[in-house]
């Protein structure tokens, strides 16, 4: 059965020619100017000022995407150059829940008791996917995020891993020229993202929970061998002989890893975030490595090879980015991909063919 | 004082106008004529038969750095594609010293014992640099070397780690279309080449010894967590106590490790490879492994995922080589690694401007 309105043409909403209305704004109330940009000068005297202001609109526009934003960073980094490296770098990673932000306050606060500034920066370029943003919302560290002395940068925004982690790595150079001599990079132990902060840090400390290994399904692969320190959380309370036990067992797996580079032997300590119990313990592992890495040499070489490496990792990013962003073989890639999944094309031959197409391209 | 030979003209040594001397070679021994290359055809047609002397050749070719050689390989290992890939691939490594050659021997008679045949394979990219050539001495596997249905071939000769793996997964595919069901890749445990050999077999066994952790110090950060099974060696006479000490002290660092994807636990097993004792239960393990794996669908996600990565790999490598074997940049590249690491530079700008002049060299 045919319904009647099928047959009359459709008249939709009556919308009635208006009178114009007043704008809702008060036109008394004058427009918030925008700012001028600050010169390279400006940018630089500031942040050796350690003027924090002038340091976080340096970081924005590191952070910004925009070229013309892009070349004065850049100018302004090279000019900070020759006042950055005179800090503590220590990475900081864990799984969701294993009290990041709460270790983070306590630690931070300790290392401040010494003097000196704290700048508190973090990668996350999965922050869209991730539960909990990371250090997206600075009232998780009630006492340093209201401290005269630290500075706290959330994690640049959504992108790939190279460019977030290469945003933080400039950061901590502008930080550094800032005059702050301790730098936390804080990462959220499920990604690839720990790989990034280990080739920017001095000390690679990881925070664990006691259990029995199922907690340890959320952390990557290869992450433990990274860990210059392994701290167990949670060690209060009843919580303490579990804490010790997972202690113990982390210590035995770490006699079956080879030993790192640095001579340094991994150490396993336990502690309370919450209680602030065995905080200074922690802090007084990673000056003794300092101390231990600074007397052997290793730490002026490997902050050396952090270097190249950037120089190397940032040549190579952007040397896939030419590739997979060209726009026949972004046309090409799938179905390449689809005939080596298939089995009708070598991974070889599909790669060649890609290759000989860019190649001819960029001629 | 002069000598008098100085204003003499030199006269050399004096040579005769002498008689033509006969041929040291019997003239009537016919030269052995260059055998002429097979076509694709009788390559495809040979390997897929089961020829075992025409595989030999095609693996040379495979092997071969002559462009045309190259080309004809690719033919021959396109054409041969449909027949491959019904086989189990297993990765097997170790440390120098752990008995690898006296294992993969009794291993393979084992797996042999139910009939199909067996080809091992080796990748080690720094043949020349190791101690004990990898695979190099055949007659180190006494039985396999003489087994009817065995096939045998040392690692391609040193070259880029990329470039033998890659030669040594081409090799697969043909002894896969020649009917070779069971292929063993060894590598030497030292090295990258663990990753390379994970990303082309379907179980990755890992030899170990008994000990301390001293014996660990040779096995690269990494390796451990790539094994799908671990086993100890010479578990026999008075080590076998200390043999399965060492089982149970890697099964506590593997309940530390998170789940591999596939979903199978990892075990850790003794054996002696000398006595052949053990030997059986390693390889119900794998069997059982592979069965597990085709029910819950991870052994095609894998493969195809293994496709993919040699694809994106060899993608990847060729777009670093055509840039670091770039004249202007092979010019340029120690300088500005030099101003990165003396800080003048950024390692970011550094990267630009030679992304810029390799750039415009292609045009």
């Amino acid at each position: 059965m045919e319904h009647p309105e099928n047959n009359e043409a459709y008249k939709g909403l009556v919308v009635n020619a208006g009178i114009e209305q007043p704008s809702s704004v008060n036109p008394y109330l004058k427009r918030k100017v925008k700012k001028r940009q600050l010169s390279v000068n400006e940018f630089v005297e500031g942040i050796v000022k350690g003027d924090v202001t002038i340091l976080s609109q340096a970081v924005t526009l590191v952070e910004s995407v925009r070229p013309e934003h892009q070349a004065t960073a850049q100018e302004v980094i090279e000019r900070c150059l020759p006042y950055s490296g005179n800090s503590i770098r220590v990475g900081i990673s864990g799984v969701p829940g294993a009290g990041k932000s709460t270790s983070i306050d306590v630690f931070g606060l300790h290392v401040l008791e010494k003097g000196g500034k704290l700048a508190v920066l973090a990668i996350d370029p999965s922050s869209e996917r991730s539960k909990g943003s990371i250090l997206g919302d600075k009232t998780r560290m009630e006492q340093l995020s209201v401290h005269p002395k630290s500075f706290i940068r959330p994690s640049p925004s959504a992108g790939s891993l190279g460019g977030v982690a290469r945003k933080t790595r400039e950061t901590i150079i502008l930080c550094e020229a800032a005059g702050f001599d301790k730098i936390f990079v804080e990462t959220v132990g499920v990604g690839q993202s720990e790989t990034a902060v280990h080739s920017m840090v001095d000390f690679f400390l990881l925070i664990q929970l006691a259990g029995t290994g199922d907690e340890l399904q959320g952390i990557k692969r290869g992450i433990m061998e990274m860990a210059d320190g392994i701290v167990i959380n949670k060690a209060d309370g009843n919580n303490i002989d579990k804490a010790k036990l997972a202690a113990a067992q982390f210590r035995n797996a770490l006699h079956l890893f080879p030993a790192p580079d640095s001579g340094w032997t991994p150490r396993v300590l336990t502690y309370s975030g919450f209680y602030n119990l065995g905080v200074k313990e922690i802090w007084d592992m990673v000056y003794e490595y300092i101390d231990f890495v600074k007397g052997n040499g290793y730490f002026e070489y490997r902050r050396n090879e952090q270097s190249k490496y950037w120089m190397y990792e940032s040549i190579n990013e952007q040397l896939r980015d030419s590739f997979y962003h060209n726009a026949k073989i972004e046309s090409m890639l799938q179905e390449k991909e689809q005939q080596v999944l298939k089995g009708n094309l070598t991974s070889f031959v599909a790669a060649k063919s890609l290759l000989d197409t860019y190649f001819e391209d960029l001629k």
